[in-house]
């Protein structure tokens, strides 16, 4: 039941091959009565987090920690000439210290680098570490190294990128990576038949993680084996990563990871930190601890690109899009890090039915911190083009924003050309949304006549998102106590999404146990079976269904052995609630009369994720609908109201889903009006790598955020029904806000985030 | 493969079944040519241990630990009037206080007693305990308690237990446990017409385990979840004890152990420090860690009931036995702690063949620690009567002693009536033996004419044993890393014995990979599968089988997609030592070539241990001699050579096999002559519970210890045809002394250990 298919693959020339997992769990009915599935279950975890017992990576104290601090790059773009460590390693309580000078055969982002790279390519580039008894003496020491560098030529920024006598970073070239191209139909004579056709280029800015529990890691080595407490949300590429940067079995890597603040993308592999930490640990013999500062975490842990996207859209005049063009150009800063590339493309392809749409996407090398995946990475920025530029095409053909969208509507995966397992769920969403928020497309908005200078408007946006479906591999293991109990053992982890919930409460309803009587295991590569990493918004939908295959392995075993005890046949048994019942009978003995007399022996199975549908495609989908005010003399945006309707299968739990559509609303209310990081293109140097310049939304910014959830099992994909929904409400929210501040003032501001600057010039402009 | 098999069982009226675990593994036959099973690999965690990085419990350091000390009963037998905590409690730096005032509904002992149980029952009882900052706060804290004692008689020792007049401890009755009374054939005839009757009372005393690191624990609550780092030889009876205790459910109990300073049985069940640091821990809201000091180790964890065993042989002249009678009375201390009774009449009942048997085994409650198993518990008491006796007879009849045993000899478990799976093992230990050592039979040597004051004898025993063979529940869980190396995942541990190297080397060996490439999990409740109790030399016959069958299922898992990759058959294909060799071709890959394209699918299985053979005994063997030399004028005997043959079946690891031969050949030198619990009758007092007057024997006591094993495979008795050996080498020790000691001086102390004190004495009462 739960072995590989090992399959060659046909249609490759070269040795590969797919490997299918099977698994025979009956799937939940769409209609299927279920107890604790559904069901607004408080987080597991929730009270040892908010006491303060529940230990982050950071909290680990083994004994004679060590703690390392980094020195990083003043330049953008320079060259170690010289770096003299002797002075740090001197100062008393200095147990290691690494740098270029030293540590030379560790290559680091992609192999493009090193650890400790003479070279050095942006502000925050680590240029050596120190690991000392306490942080403070190992600042002090870091003040004792000196290095010179020489200088070199830098791109600040993506404008800088574009111009052709930009120096070179990297001596492959310009680009990370291949420019991707597509195209299907025929872009140019779509666009010479139009009826109607838009243009117009949009601009993003580069958005900081700003994970409230910054990159780091405890490490500790027991002889060769190596522990990292990680904060990550892929503990086994954390493990392949280290294994094969400092040229380690797996099997002697284990990482750990319980409690995570935050992550949304930008821990998806094995970052510096870890590394240099297991190093120094190597080098000093004890355990130590570098956990970045917030300066470090804004400056070398990631970011979301910025980009341009020059959009063309050519339609009918009654709004059915006959073509889409766009071509994308974004920063990837100075290196590939590991985390996507984002698929800015992804949603133009995509979203609506369109017979002729060709897209191209330019990563440019910058001299700033990798951009690495953040939080529906691509769509967020590609939504803002292409959601911003459907409602101007909608005010051009004076039609319905709503109407536009449902004009059209796909049920197929355009590029795919496989029909969505859930193919009506975005048109439900509309309906929903619009119901909520009392949809009534404002009339033609203006500048003419006298107007409040506070005016409000609405505005309307809507996506799919490639993740939230989930995928194999994934794996769970359960024992069943002889108490009753059971633990289910995974080797996933919860990046604060509220895995551990849902997926208990998966495991709860197969079993036929309370909440109470099962603990979820998770979080450590040395116990647990393989799990991919938490991104993607797959973790539920990838481990949920093979705990539900195990557990219905276990609840056959149970009631099994449960027959012999009741001298009746298996198939006459139920179990809920921790208790079995007997068909026409009644309740006849709990879960734990049973399984005592099973012990020693333990009930325990295994269970497999099964293939996602191979001639469907599996997506997730939303909409949005908000209403802002405008103080057009001062330009402040307030953000009144947000109703957002998204499809994530089955809810498993309502809170949590509430939850993650009120906190990616609130990150799209930030990535629409507020951040932003400034470089100064003059020196190369972030000006705000910090929170107090650097500025996330705060309570005081926070709409009234409603969901009208969609919550219809998607039973084609995957046994569950349920699929994920951490990412995709981030999607819409900053190109709603932008429509509906156009609603509201008639003037069009094609730059996120939508600052007051930005907006004052466009209302000055315009006057 | 892996599934229960669950059956009623026919003779049982109670509702109570069988299960049957099933596994398909192919055993490795006797002459199978292996390559790293069988080889002398160094322990997988020497380095960590020698190095001082291997954590044990008490060196877990969770923030905010607190230091947990406890007041003991200074009386045998007593009832507290009053206790007054208030002082300690004020004191500052004092987080949490316990005592039978608050603490009044844990029940312990088997439910015959409390936690802190007002009617204190030995010295050490516990009292009261006290969790702080530091343990001097603590010890400080304890000092002001206040306790008024109502004192009551008491029993110190076995010998006024046996008094008719001697009080009662516990009010159902003065023996713990029934009498255990068995009889075969007819014994009062058998004696009535015996040639030779041999009738003596031989007396053992109380030893103490005296574990290099001590009973203790560190105890963490995150919220509901109770986390114990505990010294213990079974996780998961410390799990359920403690979820039984504490009204928990097992589930959130979680059990930690990797490293220990030993066990040798008194470490199987929850004792009370872990309960009393988890409570005091869910008072203080903070960790805590209580390690016994080692008084209250040597007080109050356990120890090997004294005895005193009369022994009636009866023989015919050619030394056939036609009848064995014993009656044993022990002293079980003042309670029973859960761990076993000693099974003294077991060895008498099947050691040698003989149709009429009959014992008695009396256990008497005395006002003293409580008793538990100590390496192969009952069987060394029992052995020393029973041996002892076994060469008195030989001198009787004038038999050469070893030839006598061989005159009785049994091929059969006598009790069970079953053929042992190894029946000539024990013949060829004493060939092995006799022919290693070079053994002759002394002449007769007695106290006739003038002798040397220092006199050199021979002495020799054999033994059985009921452990060793291992059995069902064991399971095993084995991961396939991408870089092809391996995870096995385990819920045993490694209680010392080098667990952890053997079963490694069992999974390399079915694995086809190399030591290196293996790393094996163990110790957390948490993660791993159900595994019994660590004892009864059952560790590795319990769980390598199972690790066996799990490797050989991913093994063939890992074949199947090689031979896809490779374009051949399966059957073709053989992995050693991580590269995969084709049938007639040689070396076509490594592991890592094929799992690294599986990935990031993971090969992975679970594995069972089979069931023993129904129709079979499997049992352990062995014999002993000895050589001795004997200060007649200082009463000092110097053990100068010990040859031991032991039965482990396969050996695994030659040098950890070696490693518990000496190691069990020294508590044997240390149960035969130096150790010995003191108990002052008049108060009762325990005089030595240190290592200062409480004497176990150090280097200079050692003999030159030589192992000529036997090392047959038993493939009857499972796959792997291994056997355990971490108890029976202490079984003969003893009496294969007092027979040396006999031999060297013709005076025969029937009474271990055989002090100077003793041995004098007797010598005197023959002059």
């Amino acid at each position: 039941m739960t072995r590989l298919e090992l399959r060659r693959n046909p249609h490759d020339d070269k040795v590969s091959f797919e490997v299918e997992e099977t698994s025979d769990v009956r799937a939940w009915a769409a209609d299927e009565p279920l107890r604790i599935v559904g069901q607004p279950h408080p987080r597991v975890e929730g009270a040892d987090k908010v006491t303060g017992r529940a230990l982050y990576s950071s909290d680990q104290r083994p004994p004679r920690l060590l703690y390392a601090r980094v020195l990083r790059s003043p330049h953008p773009h320079a060259r170690v000439r010289r770096i003299d460590t002797s002075r740090a390693e001197a100062l008393p309580g200095v147990h290691a210290v690494l740098s270029s000078a030293n540590c030379t055969d560790v290559r680091w982002y992609q192999e493009q680098s090193l650890l400790f790279d003479p070279h050095v390519r942006f502000v925050g580039d680590e240029v050596a570490a120190v690991a000392a008894v306490s942080g403070d003496v190992a600042e002090d020491a870091l003040r004792l190294i000196e290095v010179e560098y020489d200088v070199l030529p830098f791109i600040p920024d993506l404008q800088t990128a574009l111009r052709p006598e930009a120096p070179l970073i990297h001596s492959h070239g310009r680009y990370a990576g291949e420019p991707e191209k597509y195209e299907r139909g025929d872009v140019e004579s779509a666009f010479a038949r139009a009826e109607v056709v838009l243009e117009q280029e949009y601009v993003t800015q580069t958005a900081l993680h700003n994970c409230l529990e910054a990159h780091g890691c405890t490490a500790a080595w027991d002889d060769e084996q190596l522990t990292l407490w990680e904060s990550t949300q892929s503990i086994w590429d954390v493990r392949r990563g280290i294994a094969d940067a400092l040229h380690l079995p797996q099997h002697h890597v284990r990482v750990i990871k319980q409690y995570m603040g935050g992550g949304f993308g930008s821990k998806q592999v094995a970052w510096k930190p870890t590394a240099i930490a297991a190093l120094l640990s190597r080098i000093a013999g004890r355990p130590v601890q570098l956990l970045h500062d917030r300066e470090a975490e804004n400056l070398a842990a990631g970011n979301r690109s910025p980009t341009r996207q020059k959009v063309r859209l050519a339609a009918r005049r009654d709004g059915t899009l006959t073509a889409i063009d766009v071509r994308i150009d974004l920063a990837q800063g100075a290196y590939v890090a590991g985390g996507e590339v984002a698929m800015v493309d992804g949603i133009y392809q995509s979203l609506y039915r369109c017979e002729n749409v060709r897209t191209a996407r330019y990563a440019h090398y910058t001299n700033t911190g990798p951009a690495v995946a953040f939080r529906a990475p691509g769509f967020v920025e590609g939504a803002f083009g292409l959601e911003c530029a459907m409602d101007e095409l909608a005010r051009v053909l004076r039609m319905d924003p709503v109407e536009l969208r449902r004009r059209n509507y796909t049920t197929d995966e355009q590029s795919e050309g496989k029909p969505y397992t859930s193919p009506d769920s975005l048109r439900e969403c509309i309906s929903r949304v619009t119901h909520a928020f009392g949809w009534q497309p404002h009339s033609d908005t203006g500048a003419n006549g006298q107007l409040p200078a506070k005016r409000r408007g609405v505005g309307f946006a809507v996506h799919n998102w490639i993740g939230g479906g989930g995928h194999p591999p994934g794996y769970a293991w359960i024992k069943l106590n002889a108490d009753g109990t059971a633990d289910v053992v995974t080797g996933t982890q919860d990046i604060g999404t509220g895995s551990r919930t849902g997926l208990s409460q998966i495991a709860a309803e197969e079993l036929g146990l309370q909440m109470s009587q099962v603990r979820l295991h998770l979080g450590d590569t040395a116990y647990g079976p393989y799990a991919p990493v938490s991104s993607g918004s797959a973790t539920q939908a990838t481990i949920g269904p093979a705990i539900q295959a195990a557990a219905a392995d276990v609840r056959t075993q149970l009631l099994d052995a449960a027959a012999v005890i009741l001298e009746c046949q298996s198939a006459d048994l139920t179990v809920r609630d921790g208790d079995i019942y007997l068909r026409g009978v009644g309740k006849r003995c709990s879960v734990a009369e049973v399984t005592s007399q099973v012990g020693p022996h333990m009930i325990q199975a295994e269970g497999v994720r099964a293939p996602n549908p191979k001639d469907k495609a599996v997506r997730t989908f939303g909409a949005q609908c908000v209403e802002v005010e405008v103080d057009t003399e001062t330009g402040e945006v307030t953000v009144l109201r947000v109703v957002a309707s998204h499809d994530c299968g089955r809810i498993v739990n309502p809170t949590m889903v509430e939850s993650q559509v009120i906190g990616a609303v609130a990150q799209g209310v930030g990535f629409g009006l507020l951040e932003e990081r400034v470089v100064d293109a003059r020196s190369g140097v972030v000006l705000n790598p910090n929170l107090e310049f650097y500025e996330v939304p705060t309570v005081a910014d926070m709409p009234s955020i409603e969901h009208a959830p969609h919550g219809v099992p998607d039973v084609e994909a995957n046994s569950t029904g349920a699929k994920g929904v951490g990412e995709p409400p981030l999607i819409p929210t900053a190109p709603a806000i932008a429509n509906a501040i156009f609603d509201a003032t008639g003037v069009r501001v094609r730059e996120a985030p939508i600052t007051r600057k930005r907006l004052l010039e466009a209302l000055h402009a315009r006057v």
